[in-house]
């Protein structure tokens, strides 16, 4: 059975953690917000859960507390930035402020960044722009987990893609998603409930269909989005190509197989070619192409179509891109942060350690 | 059996036909590069197989042969292009270039296109970014085809994403690939074949399985890459919805259902929300980050390292987006362009109707 916890109550919790690991105030309200809205949103594997993890690669001495982020080079509508090693959650914030201040004179910004870590859920990060009337567009690479087609090798991470686009009335639309057919989180519900994967989401260390949730553990790799040659595996794999080598080739961060892996037990590869994780961010003005209230109505009535195309028998109707977590986000408002016992035990152990109650 | 043609026999004839248009001597020269620019890679859906498609499209009125293509709107880094209802094979290169130029002053130029018609592959505009040391991105809606999960309606084009990344001694990363599980032109060879499409390719009328090639002929639908809910297709429809908004709401064309049918004989939609097809295209100076060569350098050991991923038992080695279509163009560069008997026949009768030797 989850335990619920209430915001302020996982808030308080989280805060002090980071400030325990000696990231300055402003650091520490950032990290934690950015952290949490994985929760709200109802992308519990990038919430909490992961609060330990971080903890890890920080006593492992692989996330620095007290960065100094900055920009290394610069174009009107470009910069790479430098992580220096801090929390992804922290530093992806910092990048994308850069590239909406870029977009506001040049009309677009364009951000890659190397040297930092995981960052939390991309559509927090993409959602930043929406207030200024812009498209935010999110994506980072990751631990490699996924094998490209016709391979058995782990050489990608899930890299997710997420957009922000504003809308005038109606709520923004916002896309965030792995680059594979099901993401990690996923096999980590159904390895708690102890289930199977339907075909097509794993493949086991010799290349063949399987439908163990622990797969992974075995050797085996997540499938790229199309699961299979026959169905566009081809094309995720492309999208987390693309993913990767914006957010790291572009950057100088650590690509491919080479991509720093998140749990602090596992060895850094060998020969990295670049400096830790990279992510890539986005910003357009909308008036930098149509006047935004024009731009808005027809956005308006993009959303309004869609969501009264005819649905299929047994769905109520179609959803825009961001309709669930919104759902989510309105519901755990009230309600309060469902929570794994297992997530739960991992944070009291952790608080316990130290000195921190939840 | 197909016959193959030489390339300049194609050329020449194609050269006729857009001449015949009334297009200028410029444009026919570019319009007809474009388009057996997909013969040569392979996409043979997208070649001169669509030739006939576009001259009952100019029959219809629906074609300006002589276009004002302009920018009507920009910043430093973007530009909405008006295409005067021209052919896409023509408005589409000079939209990229627009995105180029800006690249050159501003590190990134971002094009989005009202007004105008198909553009052939989305790779062949992307590619022209390539010799710039740009990473080139080109996009487009199209004829809506495709059901947003949960619907039986259609909705979205195949909507294709492409992206050509330079390297260094390797041949550059050029991903082009629909945003459905299959592409149209796919399904268009079973058809030929009288054979059924794997399942998860398209469904029926009323959202159930389908094998029938036929099916859109039927008030079926085109599949968002990732063929139903349980293996991602909520990712497909967001990767078509953002290149239906960044092309067609950014620029002001008609979007969604909305978007101008490829073949001549289906009527307009009525109220269209904006003119024409939309596009957008994006080039990104290498150099914006990070020094060139030093960009270059990465992207082979990218390459290198992915082309030697262990492969699955019964495949020779992964492939680098960009592979498949490089090879087939080195082959039909020696041994010319096979066109199926119907395309053939159909090329004879435009000849024979406009008093061109095919």
């Amino acid at each position: 059975m989850p335990i619920t916890f209430s915001y302020d109550q996982l808030y308080a919790f989280t805060n002090s953690v980071f400030l325990h690991m000696g990231c300055s105030d402003t650091d520490t309200a950032l990290a934690t917000t950015t952290l949490l809205s994985a929760d709200m949103r109802g992308i519990d594997s990038h919430g909490v859960a992961r609060l330990t993890g971080y903890v890890r690669l920080w006593e492992a001495g692989r996330i620095n507390p007290k960065p100094n982020i900055r920009i290394v080079h610069e174009t009107p509508s470009t910069a790479v930035v430098d992580g220096d090693a801090g929390l992804g959650l922290v530093v992806a914030p910092f990048a994308m402020q850069v590239a909406i201040n870029k977009a506001k004179i040049a009309g677009t910004g364009w951000v890659s960044v190397k040297n930092s870590n995981h960052f939390g859920i991309a559509g927090q990060h993409a959602m930043m722009a929406l207030e200024h009337d812009m498209t935010g567009i999110a994506m980072t690479n990751a631990s490699a987990l996924v094998a490209p087609t016709f391979s058995t090798e782990r050489m990608l991470g899930t890299n997710p893609i997420a957009v922000a686009i504003p809308a005038g009335e109606e709520p923004p639309f916002v896309a965030d998603f792995a680059t594979t057919t099901a993401a990690n989180g996923k096999l980590e519900i159904l390895q708690r409930k102890n289930e199977d994967t339907p075909i097509g989401w794993v493949q086991d260390k010799d290349g063949n269909e399987s439908t163990d949730a622990n797969e992974l553990k075995k050797g085996g790799a997540l499938l790229p989005l199309g699961s299979d040659r026959e169905h566009g595996s081809h094309k995720g794999y492309a999208l987390g190509s693309i993913v990767d080598i914006f957010s790291a080739v572009l950057s100088g961060a650590s690509y491919g197989p080479w991509a720093p892996p998140f749990p602090a037990y596992v060895p850094m590869p060998a020969d990295m070619p670049g400096q830790g994780l990279g992510h890539f961010f986005g910003a357009m003005r909308v008036d930098a192409f149509r006047p935004a209230n024009e731009f808005k109505q027809h956005m308006d009535q993009w959303i309004r179509r869609f969501r009264a195309a005819t649905p299929a028998a047994g769905h109520e109707r179609v959803l825009i891109p961001g309709d669930p977590e919104r759902k989510m986000e309105a519901e755990r408002s009230r309600t309060g942060i469902p929570v794994t016992e297992s997530v739960a035990d991992e944070l009291r152990t952790l608080g316990e350690k130290l000195s921190i109650t939840l």
